[in-house]
């Protein structure tokens, strides 16, 4: 777990434009590798069956998260109140959102903690809800989120359903400065098999690493990703409020070049959820939709959407978790408010 | 504790306008004595040294809370998180507030889970925030609140001080629809010697009763308080709003009879908070200042003054604890933003 530049790159590429600015998470990770020592990266198969796995991310309004710095202890009171409500400490810490800061940021986490982490995360990619998570999709009880905020405080939530865990924690998150720590269930190893998505860490190092050294970064990482390119064109009008914790708005791009005369618009909710092109959809959650810049393949996060930037959208399948009808009603366009009947992203477009 | 009517009168009293209303504590302790038995009222020195005692109040805007019938498992959920926090179960309830409907509340709570309720609580009177209790003016740790509200859901906050205590709680209380159960503290019988009000059940039903049987109910109850009139009159003008699980507003009362060409102003916040007259204080929180019916001496609370009442506003002490310096500190006058320097009732008026 050394690459975190390359593991940055491809957390932001999942991250659909949302889950946080990376560079919060590896500044972090990098610090705290430098301070307590390399991170290893384990699997379910690594650890005992009554193992627990702690799945951690930051809660809160992305352009809030951006400009405040966690405070070291935020982890170390999570594992405390694990300890006291399991009787048992920590065996790994684990990213609930591979997409994003959240997707890094557990590298810092894990390393302040003397943990392992484990290659996995509950999303594949990032979702702005608390309840959004494979373990809510594979069917786990959303029975318990420990939060740890800046100042110090921890809450702890038996919610009776995942709706309820969102409800509570996005409360607790802004009373306490809209940003915050969050474990979302614990997990035994036993537990977690079916109900994580495994591999993700090295998925996400994978595409970091795709545009490395090549005279075609896009190509690289669109090959990399299996992704469709939606429209390659200039941003011209972002539109972003911040409201309850969220980050909400649309982006326009203007097609350029074999593109010119097209015209795309995204809807955000902390993340990329929709595209539209001429009132038809050409991509929707929980499939992903990330924007990148045309030239070197970077990911742009949606706080950091300008006018006037050179981009390329693209667009690929999520996990077939995300697919079931549970996963579909748990993060398909009308759990956003979308009036649409989901269909995959291989289906509403060809590769362009 | 049989005499409900009379310990829900007390706590009316007691209740400075606030804590919600009587009525609602009263019929679900009824109830509940006549589901489960009666409810045995026990000292500290009936109580093992390490016995847990559960201070209780119901959190939220009277408003709200009179509206709202809460679920019976409330009180069973927080004593199983206390015993899965604590290894052993609570031995005893407590009111937090003895002020308004949670006097009279943990009857109920008490006899649904079969266990006595101590003679005292953490007020002496009501206030409107989770953080302004006698553990927390005794010096006690502001560090474990645990609430449950109508759905189910459970949260147990570890703050770092009681202003934040009152933030946390507070948001969850607005996300749990405005209204939940909270023990705020859980203390042992060690722990709370000198950090509870003691006598103060005993104490509402001794006022409860003073006014039955007597031709003159205004002036027992004022004797039974050792209370000064501020003054008898009807009401003129009443100004409310329900704002974050708060209710703030004013309330004005022109004098009748002896009391003609004088008016009285009071600023209320949940409860009665200062009493004004022609721009000089004449009663000010903590001390205690009642709205009461000038013929029944009934008190009337907040949410249920009306233009055209015929009243008397009884102003007296309270409890020392709050006269320190920290019980001035987080319940005197500046607590609730009002730039005044505290002056006892005693001094600020004579017996009227």
């Amino acid at each position: 777990m050394s690459d975190i530049p390359a593991l940055a790159r491809g957390c932001a590429v999942l991250g659909t434009g949302g889950g946080g600015d990376v560079r919060t998470g590896s500044l972090a990770a990098i610090r705290a590798i430098r301070e307590h020592g390399e991170v290893p990266l384990v699997e379910l198969d690594d650890l005992p069956e009554d193992a627990l796995i702690v799945p951690l991310s930051g809660i809160g309004a992305p352009t809030v998260s951006h400009e405040m710095i966690h405070s070291a202890d935020e982890p170390g009171r999570i594992a405390e109140e694990v300890e006291r409500l399991f009787g048992r400490p920590p065996s790994a810490i684990m990213s609930s959102e591979i997409g994003g800061s959240n997707g890094v940021a557990p590298v810092a986490w894990a390393a302040q903690l003397g943990l392992p982490l484990l290659d996995a995360d509950g999303m594949g990619r990032a979702f702005p809800e608390v309840q959004m998570v494979s373990m809510y999709v594979a069917g786990l009880p959303a029975d318990l989120v420990i939060m740890s905020d800046i100042v110090g405080n921890v809450v702890t939530i038996r919610p009776v359903d995942g709706l309820w865990s969102e409800r509570l924690a996005r409360a607790v998150c802004v009373a306490a400065g809209s940003t915050a720590l969050m474990a979302d269930y614990v997990l035994t190893t036993a537990r977690a098999r079916g109900a994580v998505i495994e591999g993700t860490v090295t998925r996400a190092i994978e595409i970091g690493r795709a545009t490395e050294g090549t005279a075609d970064p896009l190509g690289a990482l669109q090959e990399s990703l299996d992704a469709v390119r939606l429209i390659t064109g200039k941003l011209t009008d972002v539109e972003r409020r911040t409201t309850g914790g969220f980050v909400r708005g649309t982006a326009t791009i203007e097609g350029t070049g074999d593109d010119r005369g097209r015209r795309l618009t995204l809807e955000l909710q902390n993340e990329n959820l929709v595209a539209l092109e001429d009132g038809r959809v050409r991509a929707m959650v929980p499939d992903l939709i990330t924007v990148v810049d045309t030239e070197t393949a970077g990911a742009i996060q949606t706080e950091a959407l300008r006018y006037g930037q050179r981009v390329t959208v693209l667009a690929w399948p999520c996990d077939p978790l995300w697919r079931t009808p549970k996963g579909l009603d748990t993060a398909g366009p009308r759990a956003f408010g979308y009036d649409l009947d989901y269909l995959p992203v291989e289906e509403l477009t060809t590769h362009g």
